[in-house]
């Protein structure tokens, strides 16, 4: 396979919210024993992104990191809590104009929700998708979903790379490290640095040239009175059942006293990130995603 | 069934720790429909225990409430963080010489270890144990835990009331409601508010009398450096097996670099409380408990 480019330099990134413990103590692994991660045709640089959200055990201080990366924000200089001031940083040291700018960024997360393991990718960018499939393609059990209609190509952290992918692991409580999440994730991150290292020798294998792909359509909240107040809960049909199919019909939410709530919906949808507890303040219950088959050339 | 004394006023506390919705939504709920816990023979009052934690989705704000009812704390006068004087208030309320004292107190909680559904109690009063049993009785998959041995009867809020217990259910994430433990613990408050009706009319039918209990030995840390970081994460293979059997030998930690730390003592015990959220910062990776079977008169 022809490479069009080459990587010179890969950030890995943990603890961009602060009570992810998964990325957390992967970084500090990896700070402590370097030569697990140093591949011979680039750099690779890590990076604890919230140091004191995760001293707070707190997905931020101030505002969620992971959506302080908008080009206009940065350039903000009315803009100064700490995870402002923080992504600045990050942006002057990593960023496409930055000190040490990079090529590739792989930003690790953790989710209340069951996703399982997840590739998210932001965006159609081949170079990614075809790095998912790679990856789906030695772990079958890997999930991939593209997030790109939610914007988050544009806010992210890891929006600050020419090119990256997320991963995010799940169920795992914030503020807990699961040894099973943390093994699997690991394991990923050098499949990841293997294959960056063969695309950069040209000597990336052949494998299949199709993917399933969960895509982004939109996000559901939860039921609120007008005091904002939720007035239902996940319904336990749904609960855990992240990327298995949705019927018009199909219960969603019950409320407290009871009601049962269903999809309205006319077409089959595929709801992820079920319950994630960081997204009740974003009015997020879930997200529906449809599944499609991406084939390569 | 024979009583030796009369329940006149029960309270029902959620939100003790404000990350721990189902509590929290149950009481909103009872505040909502309190019809749903009225009882003919005493007087059922509600208490969303620590509201400012919950808005803030935090366990708490400066400390944590469920440790701050000592009798000589609660009479500092130098004491006055939120919690110290939510504390005392609580107490002016519903303690043993406060406005409206609760006789039995149920308090609301959730853990992100596998505790299933768990009534904690915190000392071997017999009516306490006796409840417990009856509620085993009605549902079996209820465990019952004695945390006597750890100081809990004099710092918890519960120790408050002449007489009560905890309900704690998991494994559920900070910050999430799960409908399935929300159900599972509703239907519990209800079987403790009849069986306390029966209770004062005499009417508490004859069950089973004996009870299989987990009793609290000692708390386990996690391996930390020097500088307190922890150096290992609970080992998969005991990760969610919350009152299953240990064995001297088995694995309890896997460390960040690979290496299995088993269990070294002498006896069989059964851990409790494994990979809690909310004890990192309490130094404790899990509870041991030895299992008695406890036979009533």
């Amino acid at each position: 396979m022809k490479s069009d480019h080459q990587f010179s330099r890969v950030l890995i990134v943990g603890g961009t919210h602060g009570n992810e413990f998964t990325g957390v103590y992967l970084i500090k692994k990896f700070e402590q024993f370097p030569q697990l991660i140093n591949r011979s045709s680039f750099e690779t640089l890590t990076l604890l992104a919230n140091p004191q959200a995760f001293t707070a055990v707190r997905r931020y201080i101030n505002k969620d990191l992971n959506r302080c990366f908008l080009r206009h924000h940065l350039e903000d200089i009315t803009l100064s809590s700490y995870e402002d001031l923080r992504a600045k940083e990050i942006n002057y040291l990593f960023g496409k104009n930055g000190k040490t700018p990079a090529d590739f960024i792989v930003d690790l997360h953790s989710s209340t929700a069951n996703m399982g393991i997840t590739i998210i990718v932001d965006n159609d960018e081949p170079f990614n998708l075809q790095l998912a499939a790679y990856l789906n393609y030695i772990n079958p059990a890997i999930k991939v979903c593209n997030l790109g209609n939610s914007g988050r190509s544009h806010d992210s952290l890891r929006s600050l790379g020419k090119f990256g992918i997320c991963i995010e692991v799940g169920s795992v409580p914030q503020g807990v490290l699961n040894a099973e999440f943390f093994l699997k994730t690991e394991a990923i991150i050098y499949t990841i640095l293997d294959y960056l290292e063969l695309y950069n020798q040209e000597k990336v294998p052949s494998f299949p040239n199709n993917l399933i792909c969960y895509e982004y359509l939109e996000k559901i909240d939860y039921p609120r009175n007008e005091q904002g107040e939720i007035q239902a809960m996940i319904h336990p049909d749904l609960q855990f059942k992240d990327y298995e199919v949705l019927h018009p019909g199909d219960p969603i939410f019950l409320t407290f006293d009871g009601q049962i709530i269903s999809y309205q919906g006319n077409s089959t949808v595929y709801p992820i990130f079920i319950n994630e507890a960081a997204y009740y303040e974003k009015g997020t219950a879930m997200c529906f995603t449809e599944k499609r088959i991406i084939t390569f050339e």
